[in-house]
């Protein structure tokens, strides 16, 4: 208790505010006092989880935010980190802002949090976590496993979205935080708000879903499964255990990187940004190896740039993860209905018509089911044409919606809470 | 000139048939008798062409089909190999289809050509040859490369579709062949029917162009630098020169390979076939290396089968082409419209509503600028489920449309041909 009272203490410290921004963070670490018990049977110990947090926790410790990153995110949601810049990006896609954020220092949801944002810190206490399998603080393949004194490297067990939520829940409870007004995350980050709502119904208010779905698709899961076996087949990837040797399996890791890239931007989107431009003018140099079209160069330049800050294993873990979430089998028999019968969050769901990796339509089944079974759901579809990235970029067409669902601060969100639920 | 009779004498002789088959046929091969000149600027010699022919040739020569293949195929278009099967494959998709021709010895578009078939074999003599920078017998980056008698490997100089073009035309030469009924092909070999029709107008008198486009959409540029990232990015390439040394980027390849089954198939398909069923029954075994899903082990297959009889060289410099084709750039000053000025072919495309790479909106803006040139011009767009591989499976929808194109056989196909040119 004294440790969680230290830790609310240094929260309560105000941030280097700039307008409409969280200001100048940190990112913070803390070690779970218990071992996590995973879905494949193990137990992992020790647990370090990295987190920061934005705004102010009430007196009532009711009005807690809880946001859940995607596949290459990490806990430095928003604001100005204090680390210094690691390379320099372009700006534009989503993608890019992605790779761009460590780099610049702002956070991947940045322009969602703060004050007056959709995740408004003048009225919500946020805090954002690197998720279980991480590599960016949080406890993962990279981690150094106590067995051997070595990092794991493929010898971390397989991780689920499940694992990572209770590994949330583990980290709430060393806060004293028992309950949260929303979870809030898009992609995989909206995989960890649902199982949140399914697992803890009743723990959670309000859940926020962008750009996810109950269970991956097939193409989804392909996807995934080119990028591992990118990774996986790259030498350098020495079958998990390249920690420490010198050498990185970045060609893979690129490609893999490359895939993603592409499946999380609309088609229309890359024509009208990079149409068939040739990088030199209109000179073909008929070269095998270099880039020629403007397409390819932008797949390389982010290629590199994603190696430089991600680990490889976390991404195969991470990526693993994504792909066996599936709330039906998991929790209802292979029924969604069932499957979402204890939920008593409210939800708001949120898709993009040009998302193509989490297409509108599993949104709408989700909504349907919990619609069906009598339970408070929104479902806003949002026109517009960047596909997935949507969810990182369209920040002025998602607050207003947000905001109103969290009650736009016009009532306290804690009554409203209740009275829906 | 003896050469040219000799060859036409055992193109006379009657293959074995069974019934709708051209029966068991045999690869030959032709050294062209003078150097390529090639678009990079650079001259290739020797230059061999792979090929064979189903039906006979009219005394006046005038009933010759071309038929050009895509990425992987190859000259073996129909019939049963002489060769014995190297592999044994399952049936299903097109590309499995593709991957198992070689093996079965059933050729890729067998289907479409034959007697009473698309490309009717009782009237028209069909000619299939392996494209330039090929692994099938035409010369290609495998090929003994004259200045150092060793494979070109990656100093095989950049192919374009025109180049390609320009090698069946200097074949066709060779054989006496001045004029053809028709070019036809899917894909890449698409491309190689516009090219003819645009190079040549004097000497086509009618294209079939399926699945195909005039130049690719940059979300498809961007899948062919991903595929040929994954090659030269796995050090079994050994910057291209891997003959000989006992390793081979089959690593890359395969990544390649499941990118390209991706892009060839439509989401809806690849859910209804696979679907989220796991590998073992409804049991997860948390594994990060081994496929747990259907379609991962359905990819990994497919990968498996693709490199043992490709060649790497030849999928980057094909891919290559591919992505270079441009009609509007190459022909027309950026212009479609122009670069279709002097088409004088009869022109025929076809696409499917569920290929998103090859979208039936490229056709549509073939047969826009075409109509409104004031050329004869046709277009078809095929309701079926099965995404860019439709151009290898769906026989049934194709057939008629192709036959009633090239004249049902009612008419003599040159008359009809002289009519509308």
């Amino acid at each position: 208790m004294a440790h969680c009272l230290a830790i609310l203490a240094h929260m309560a410290s105000p941030p280097t505010l700039v307008p409409g921004s969280v200001g100048s963070v940190e990112t913070r670490y803390l070690d779970l006092p218990a071992p996590i018990r995973l879905d494949c049977g193990r137990e992992l110990h020790p647990v370090r989880v990295a987190y920061e947090t934005y705004g102010e926790l009430s007196p009532e410790r009711d009005n807690v935010i809880l946001v859940c990153h995607a596949l290459s995110g990490d806990a430095h949601a928003a604001g100005h980190s204090a680390e210094p810049p690691a390379e320099s990006t372009r700006d534009g896609f989503g993608a890019e802002r992605r790779d761009g954020a460590a780099g610049k220092g702002l956070g991947w949801w940045d322009g969602m949090i703060g004050p007056g944002k959709a995740f408004d810190t003048d009225r919500f206490f946020v805090i954002s976590t690197n998720l279980l399998g991480g590599c960016r603080g949080t406890t993962g393949p990279s981690s150094i496993d106590p067995a051997t004194g070595q990092p794991y490297g493929s010898d971390f067990p397989v991780v689920t979205v499940s694992d990572m939520v209770r590994t949330q829940r583990a980290f709430l409870d060393v806060l004293g935080i028992d309950r949260l007004a929303a979870v809030a995350g898009g992609s995989l980050g909206g995989m960890q708000a649902l199982e949140w709502a399914v697992l803890f119904p009743d723990l959670v208010d309000a859940v926020v879903v962008i750009a996810s779905t109950h269970a991956l698709h097939t193409q989804g899961v392909a996807w995934n499964a080119i990028a591992r076996n990118a990774i996986m087949g790259d030498p350098a990837w020495q079958n998990g255990h390249y920690y420490g040797t010198g050498r990185t399996p970045d060609a893979g890791m690129g490609v893999a990187r490359m895939v993603g890239h592409v499946t999380y931007l609309s088609a229309p989107a890359l024509t009208e940004r990079f149409g068939r431009r040739l990088q030199f003018a209109d000179d073909i140099r008929y070269t095998l190896r270099e880039p020629e079209f403007e397409i390819e160069s932008y797949l390389r330049h982010q290629a590199g740039s994603f190696v430089k800050r991600f680990d490889a294993n976390t991404y195969l873990y991470t990526s693993r993860a994504l792909t066996y979430f599936d709330l039906a089998r998991q929790h209802g028999d292979g029924s969604l209905a069932r499957a979402l019968e204890g939920v008593s969050a409210r939800t708001l769901l949120i898709a993009f018509s040009s998302d193509w990796l989490y297409p509108p339509s599993a949104s709408e089944q989700i909504e349907q089911a919990l619609r069906a079974l009598g339970k408070p759901v929104e479902f806003e579809v949002i026109d517009a044409p960047y596909g997935h990235d949507c969810f990182l970029l369209e920040e002025a067409q998602q607050i207003p919606i947000i905001r109103r669902f969290l009650g736009d601060g016009e009532t306290n969100p804690h009554s409203r809470e209740e009275r829906s639920s």
